[in-house]
């Protein structure tokens, strides 16, 4: 991409309410922009981050067997009613509207009761089963507050997957597969060392939930963790039966702030007994399906990388989801020529700084957008038939010769 | 794909209150599932061939040197009020909502307001014109009535292009430009014949816009048409004025049915001017921006496609949109063996049927899932180390050597 083509520019300010450093940032880089507390729209650079950060979920659930889909916002209450989960006493962030030939609809938060009602088409017997269906949807939530930039999003991009199982125990093995999925999506993403399977509260079936949570101190979550033992609780269970279940005492743990990335949940029969997603097993009698749900937060996910790596000079992409590897600058006359070249065989990769202002704009630019590596050609490097290579990430430069670029 | 693999299978009715045939045929056939009237769901298959559609559009518009972006649903009423278009008076198909916090909200039915919004930090001379913009978003409309399937959706799939220039010639310019993208794109979608550029209403700035209307005899609007003058206008401009402009007679004229699926807008200054979208010019005086809008349906499209090609037998898809190039079966011990042989190389293109059901009922699901080519392996095939080839829009069967597969 060519900075001189593209409507985007480096912004002096962010919104004077934008008071979290990943809004701020992103959007004086040019990532995103604010259209109100809580809501976003992602701008070129921004929806390639969005776009890596899905393509490797999309690389680690299909390889699982899981498959893709894309469910509706607009929302019939019947049955989110039959849960329990269609009045704002029972779910308080939910947005509704009205249909205007009569009725209310709700702006979906989350899918469990409109895939269960979907799989009642699609199950009937054992044979059916496992079945294992994601997708990547903009989901809302009516927040009171929403001032963590696109850490908490009044309408956000998720990830959800949900599984369906004939057993118990096939469920816990899927369970275990996605544990282990999620430990390799984290990883590629580059945040897999401050990101932790961290025991929540279960609900009605489980005693206990999964979430993964980064360790940020801007993250909205408290959590106490002992690294010895490699145990981290949230809060919500901080107490005397689950420390006797963990094996840790109160004195072992210590608290930090986190940023819930995902979560893993054993539903069971949570939502396909109430509404009725049943099968047919070997010994012909109908059984009830077992389900799971695993749920990671797209949008919150580039608000906690951007937090998580930030300097004072700017955004710092681990590789693997940076719009671009590297920040293209070409100084002099000689030097814009080399750039153009390596441009013209590198232009995925390369975000090409083409414009007509001063090196110096240039660089702080490049710190601030934050891409893995700064390439500068000059009179200086060229004398050495080489380009001068800069880690964003450790500030270190090099010269390197053009033969090995 | 496996379909022994897939939650999908081809279900023998569609929902009761399902009239429209698209809607009957791509439920019956696994690539939707309605949640309500003109609110559907994008099973794996169906959700394939909108990313095809999706992708040919994409390539052709970067091709112009358009930008990507993604913006919000949730629409904060202000910029919307001073173009007059929040009230319900004036834009009737608003689903409206409210913050928790306070306040109404819009889910936007289109993205002028806010995209011209979000340029004013983008542009500020003539430096910086023109800038052509889009997105593929769910667009959401409160419809009174929506009993067309996928043809008029209540939540539905769309890509709007936004272009902002600093003088009327440029505008000129780049519309004629999308207009030869659209010709491009809707041949490529295997739609080029039966889609024509039609004149309509143009609103405040402009005596005329543009529709791309496909001719369909279910489609929800009346064009007039001139094969020899190749002249097609939407029912709403059908006047004297309109008839001399063109140079054409009431009587030379043709009625038929059409299905809209772009149009093309010279807006002007309609949305600028009142939400003070400006520039300076090279002389340093303060001008207000051009702007135009491009939209194309994306999940009308595949309902338009769907209606176009399907025949008693079910669905007939062109190559370029269809999930997969290829229905695979093997039929006894040793065509089941070539079948596998040829999946494992062709699996990004072949849907393979593996199920343990007679080759009939396969036979019949290939032609109501509709992919281009069926290929089957048997005894009798292979015989003539060949597999038999299926056309499904031609019904053509050949026996094709495996070495030339």
């Amino acid at each position: 991409m060519r900075f001189s083509k593209t409507f985007l520019k480096t912004l002096r300010g962010a919104p004077k309410d934008e008071i979290a450093r990943n809004g701020a940032l992103l959007t004086r880089a040019g990532y995103i922009h604010k259209e109100m507390a809580g809501v976003y729209d992602y701008l070129p650079l921004g929806l390639k981050v969005i776009e890596n950060i899905k393509n490797i979920i999309r690389d680690e659930l299909n390889k699982l067997g899981c498959e893709e889909v894309l469910m509706s916002s607009l929302q019939n209450p019947e049955p989110w009613e039959k849960t329990g989960r269609f009045s704002d006493q029972e779910v308080d962030i939910w947005f509704k509207t009205e249909l205007s030939s009569g009725g209310v609809l709700g702006l979906a938060p989350t899918h469990e009761e409109p895939i269960t009602e979907l799989l009642k088409s699609y199950v009937s017997s054992y044979r059916d089963l496992p079945l294992y269906i994601y997708q990547f949807q903009t989901k809302f939530r009516n927040e009171l507050r929403a001032k963590s930039g696109i850490l908490r999003g009044r309408e956000f991009l998720m990830k959800d997957l949900y599984s369906f199982h004939a057993s118990e125990a096939d469920l816990d093995r899927f369970y275990a597969e996605v544990e282990n999925a999620y430990r390799r999506i984290f990883a590629r993403l580059g945040i897999g060392d401050s990101t932790f399977e961290t025991f929540a509260s279960g609900g009605i079936f489980s005693k206990y939930s999964h979430e993964f949570q980064t360790f940020l101190p801007v993250g909205e979550d408290t959590v106490y963790y002992n690294a010895d033992k490699s145990i981290v609780l949230n809060k919500e269970v901080l107490n005397e039966e689950v420390l006797r279940d963990l094996g840790v005492s109160r004195k072992e743990l210590s608290e930090t702030t986190a940023a819930e990335v995902g979560n893993i949940f054993k539903l069971k029969f949570k939502y396909s007994e109430p509404l009725g997603l049943k099968y047919i097993d070997e010994e012909n009698s109908q059984k009830t399906v077992y389900m799971g749900c695993y749920g990671i937060g797209v949008s919150r996910l580039m608000g906690v990388i951007a937090e998580k790596f930030a300097d004072e000079k700017g955004l710092v992409w681990p590789e693997s989801v940076a719009p671009f590897k590297y920040y293209l600058v070409g100084i002099g006359e000689n030097g814009v020529q080399a750039a153009e070249k390596f441009y013209a065989s590198h232009e995925h990769e390369t975000f090409y700084d083409d414009r007509d202002v001063r090196p110096g704009e240039k660089f702080a630019d490049s710190e601030l957008i934050g891409l893995p590596y700064r390439i500068v050609f000059s009179d200086k490097t060229l004398a050495e038939n080489a380009a001068e290579l800069t880690s964003r990430q450790t500030g270190k430069t090099e010269l390197i010769k053009i033969s090995d670029l």
